[in-house]
């Protein structure tokens, strides 16, 4: 786990855009995220104080975030020069970025000699078990989805959110970068071997009290050629008891296959609770979480209602409308 | 690939079924089976002749193949003197321990002072790309199961003979570490990393001749908790033309899984047909292959006629009966 509060590192982000990863640390867990630093240049604002590192210091920080995503990856000596003085002062690095902290030699070395750690959370910190598919107690919601990048993220952070307003036990498990950065913890599954896939996410989502939910991240889609078998083994290892199908309704084929066609929500329902029944034979398919940024308020609202007619599942986009249909739908489980 | 012919190194194996790697290359591919090499003890013989390295450097072998799964995998003392001799007169080694070769300091330097090349077939060698899904030339069978370890390398490796035996173009791909050994090249996708896995079997079956079959070496099963993501990866990245289902009848419970039961081979089929289907609509199941080893010659029989009227597809187990009946099958395809 990474240590909390951060300080939200932007560097010199070109357009806000580039610092989603900080914008969700401060949108999902606003309690981490006790301040930003930004280079001269800087583009991004996510609203929270501007501090250096000694105010950081002085304000409980623990971990620098690097909240950014710069062109190609790379870890500038702008950056090194913020980074290198941060290690000195005491905090550990966190990083979501394909060049890895610990490739930077003087990084490395002064992480060393101070005794802080590098976070590179693209790659896997753990030797994950292989899956035994034993049953494990509490109980598990996945967002799956007609395609890859359509909502699933949001979706359990917004239910994630509308549970713990009403009381409830539930902790949204991160299964990629971003939300593993944004709740200091989780398993980087892309990156992870192949023979383990279903063992981490049995890992991440263990015995729990019979009242806790676990809300896991999806990836991929069962229906993509290239991401398929993550897809298959977070079904599989999580051992869902509720899915949620996730779809994005403007988007004209499947993310990065031009010659694909999306499939219709009732095939994701009917395969995806085929295959959750190998593990458990109780998964229902509680509700429909529709990604309507591209339509209009009209369009939206007259979709989710011939969406929920035609499935028989309640509806909704839960960032632009709430979660509350999704969570009252738990009751069926 | 590995340079062949091989050597079979056997070492001081404790019986004979610790040897099965060197027994799968005699009976796959003889042609690269020039000899063997035993230590004091060798409780095996693959029975091809025992040679020298010297001798087998008469003979033209290129490649000194560790034949033999040790207990723990490591590599002995007694080993490392014929392997670095071995590496010393000009042979590269090839592995599939859990031991690296690489990872032992003496192999290493020697291997890098010889300009010898060391195969540690466990770990990918190449960069594999995304899977892009696009439909490639040429035919393509996989062989899926209803558990994990049932017969599908050897189910791939019989029709490959026959085919060949027949004329046809036929080239089995190795998706585990026995299989590369065999053949020379290959994926071991267990060990791929989980992005990549569908890409790799794309980069291992690419373009080909309209009339070539490519025979894809299956994997875990798309029941079995543990694996599924793996199999999944196979039947998306093959792109399979024909599927072969694959089952062992007496097994009481899936592989390591003690509270899961087997499937029928009607749940196979539907489910790896419909998932097929997503890359290749004309995906055919085409034939089943019953592993009989725990049956007498009477059970086994009447077993396969069961299976034909039920299923209503060509049944056999082409290691105990030949392979033609599945070969005669692809002729629907």
């Amino acid at each position: 786990m990474i240590k909390t509060p951060y300080l939200l590192f932007l560097g010199d982000a070109p357009d806000p855009l580039s610092a989603k990863v900080a914008q969700g640390i401060k949108d999902w867990r606003p309690e981490y995220a006790v301040g930003q630093l930004r280079l001269d240049g800087c583009k991004a604002d996510v609203g929270v104080p501007d501090m250096t590192l000694a105010q950081a210091k002085a304000a409980g920080v623990k971990t620098v975030v690097i909240g950014v995503a710069n062109r190609g990856g790379t870890i500038s000596q702008r950056w090194k020069k913020v980074l290198v003085q941060a290690l000195e002062e005491g905090f550990d690095l966190a990083s979501g970025l394909h060049n890895l902290l610990r490739d930077e030699e003087d990084l490395a070395a002064v992480a060393r000699a101070t005794g802080r750690t590098l976070h590179d959370v693209r790659i896997p910190s753990v030797p994950y078990p292989i899956a035994n598919g034993e049953k494990r107690r509490g109980k598990r919601i996945l967002a799956v989805g007609t395609d890859c990048s359509i909502g699933k993220m949001y979706t359990a952070l917004c239910m994630e959110r509308e549970m713990r307003a009403r009381g409830m036990k539930a902790t949204f498990r991160a299964t990629g970068q971003t939300g593993i950065l944004i709740t200091g913890g989780g398993v980087p599954l892309d990156a992870v071997i192949a023979d383990f896939m279903a063992g981490s996410i049995e890992y991440l989502t263990p015995d729990n009290d019979e009242d806790h939910w676990d809300l896991i991240e999806g990836q991929g889609s069962l229906f993509h050629a290239s991401y398929s078998g993550v897809t298959m083994a977070l079904v599989h290892g999580g051992q869902p008891d509720a899915l949620i199908l996730c779809h994005e309704p403007t988007r004209t084929h499947m993310r990065g296959l031009p010659s694909y066609s999306l499939p219709s929500i009732e095939a994701l329902r009917d395969l995806a609770l085929q295959l959750a029944h190998v593990v458990n034979a109780g998964c229902k398919a509680v509700g429909i979480s529709i990604n309507t940024q591209n339509m209009t308020d009209a369009d939206a609202r007259a979709y989710l209602a011939e969406v929920e007619t035609r499935v028989g599942l309640p509806a909704t986009d839960p960032f632009r409308y709430g979660a509350a249909k999704l969570v009252d739908a738990l009751d069926t489980v």
